[in-house]
């Protein structure tokens, strides 16, 4: 619970939900008949509608991005260092729209939402989604909104991809792109990376082909490797040695496997337990393939500056210096491309030793360019208005 | 089969045995009443047994480093790059020394070997093992041979953790020690991947608190997502990137789960598959804890050069550039520590984007420093005689 509401908090917020009957087309050739999204606002959309920023969320995201859902909470929304008055996305000037994405686990369809056909649970049954989909289903949200034009799109890591894709699919309905700590493709590291963490889900004995909600039960080893994976690619080498070295959970060694030993391990534990408790196995092995998939340059012989030629929106690309899951070199490759095509790009290097998660951090270089960025794009949307 | 086994190979190789009654005392406070070590040898011992050599195996290694145990073999030893006439460990000058270490899988006593108080096979009973206890057994399978001391004790990776270690534990028993691709302890990354690898192994239904074999199953998803991950730490990105891009195994997505759809998750399928069926779960799991509690400067308020003081080997230290989980940094650790104590040692870092595998590789600039630091250590073992 917090203590009470810090001053710069969107303060208490409630989700939304809209639904969309019309069946969406899917890029792996299915469709879905209807889908609900869950959402969550924060500030006043002006009345010209030219004040919305659509925040997009990484693999382990949700809605709740900022504020609190009640004062019984432990901890506000995932981005609340980024979202609220006088933080860099300012909600006394913007309007912020943070949905759960398509084939998530908190609230929108997804594989524990029943399937409309069946009745029961879609489980394995939920359709594979890409970037471009999500896009797809974030557009009609924004129709749903009275949103034509977003003053930007905004999103770390995978969150970022889905920004850089809106550039792409609806280039008149983008004015910024803020792409933080991403990629415009995985390396063959990253997709490794991904399919140990699926095939520790796969391989569980609970996981049941996905059908564990029938089996009244969670692949929870599996989720919980899957997670630990993950973690050691969101922290940098470095982070990691800062945070817990060599330093022994008890002073000493115990030469034993049933404990964790040092504090690495222990961290690691408690990540994966928590993470369990909290997300759903399907939707983590949709959300890997999604990212796996991502790669707009493919659909232009592999080339990213042709893949880039037709966005309208002015960018803010942001990368960590010591992110070495989507290192600088990966966001410079958009910057590059994107400058190729005479494109109005902003770059931010930041320096920062605390790997990926960094973008989540208040990080005062980050901060204060973020900021600035998004005061450009505030007085723009005003004019614009 | 090799077409004809190679000139430059040591040819066909019989392993050895060597019991040992007396009862080793072991780091973690228990003692091996008895034990027996598996070893080839490659090479003539001098009459004045100056011209010994020994290998030190990393985590998955074993005995076998060179050459064939028949005709029928697909391929020659783990380091038959490295070991065999005018082979930088020329067999024509050295007598090789190569073991499986003590709770290794391969023929030294180890878990899937019988333990005499039971009968049974160890198991989950065998104890923990460190790298001060391997030096240990290999000093008493040294004395058995009748070599006092190595001319060189040699190792890659967890290998040269073995050969760092003989010279702080016999300084008098070493004259060289190559050390590559190797740390003087595991950072907090390190520990973090070894961790996961574990609790894939730990957490599989068939592991069965380590007594899987008489449940006449084994962990076979969990080992094999231990190597799965280990073999991404193996390699560089850049290495990845070049080996396999992101080129897809049938050309085209296929948006499923089933079977891999990148060629370096197919890679890896067969890595993690291949692995399960040479290798025993409980002896990875032990191997990864030697290599976390791996940390000589710990016994001396962790200052390595003061750890080191009392070496009296001459050094040969090699990393490669791309290795990214015992970085050259790594190696320039134990470099500076020698240094500070006026000890000689020779530093090589080589040039190579395949990773941390690299020191198996015949690299020119690798293979050509290696040689001629062998040279040099042939000749003063031909003095020495």
């Amino acid at each position: 619970m917090p203590e009470k509401i810090p001053d710069n908090s969107v303060g208490l917020v409630t989700p939304q939900r809209q639904s969309f009957a019309q069946a969406l087309k899917l890029d792996c050739g299915r469709s879905l008949p209807e889908y609900e999204l869950i959402y969550e606002t924060y500030g006043t959309l002006n009345a010209q509608a030219s004040n919305a920023v659509l925040i997009c969320h990484a693999l382990s995201g949700d809605h709740h991005a900022a504020g609190y859902h009640s004062l019984e909470d432990r901890k506000p929304g995932w981005w609340d260092s980024c979202i609220g008055p006088g933080k860099p996305i300012d909600t006394h000037r913007f309007f912020v729209v943070s949905l759960n994405n398509l084939g998530g686990c908190k609230g929108s369809t997804g594989p524990n939402t029943p399937n409309p056909v069946t009745g029961k649970l879609y489980g394995a049954d939920f359709p594979m989604v890409t970037v471009r989909d999500w896009v797809e289903s974030q557009a009609r949200l924004a129709a749903s909104l009275g949103i034509q034009q977003w003053a930007a799109v905004i999103g770390g890591s995978l969150g970022g991809m889905q920004a850089l894709q809106w550039t792409l699919q609806y280039p008149e309905q983008v004015r910024n792109a803020v792409v933080i700590a991403a990629a415009p493709k995985l390396s063959a590291q990253n997709i490794a990376f991904n399919e140990v963490a699926r095939q520790a889900i796969l391989s569980d004995p609970d996981f049941h082909a996905g059908r564990y909600y029938e089996h009244d039960t969670v692949p929870r080893r599996g989720l919980m490797l899957a997670r630990m994976l993950g973690h050691i690619t969101y922290l940098s080498d470095d982070a990691m040695r800062a945070k817990f070295g060599r330093e022994l959970r008890e002073g000493k060694l115990n030469f034993g496997f049933d404990e964790a030993e040092f504090q690495v391990e222990s961290y690691l534990h408690y990540q994966g337990r928590s993470f369990v408790d909290r997300f759903d196995a399907n939707t983590y092995l949709l959300m890997t393939k999604a990212l796996d998939y991502f790669d707009p340059a493919s659909l232009h012989e592999h080339d990213l500056t042709r893949a880039l030629a037709g966005v309208k929106a002015k960018f803010l690309v942001v990368s960590f210096t010591s992110d070495w899951r989507f290192s600088p070199a990966r966001s410079r490759e958009i910057v590059q491309a994107l400058l190729r095509n005479r494109k109005t790009v902003s770059y931010m290097e930041v320096t920062a030793n605390q790997g990926h998660d960094a973008f989540l951090l208040e990080i005062p270089q980050y901060i204060n360019g973020f900021s600035a960025y998004m005061q450009h794009v505030a007085r723009e949307a005003e004019q614009h208005g």
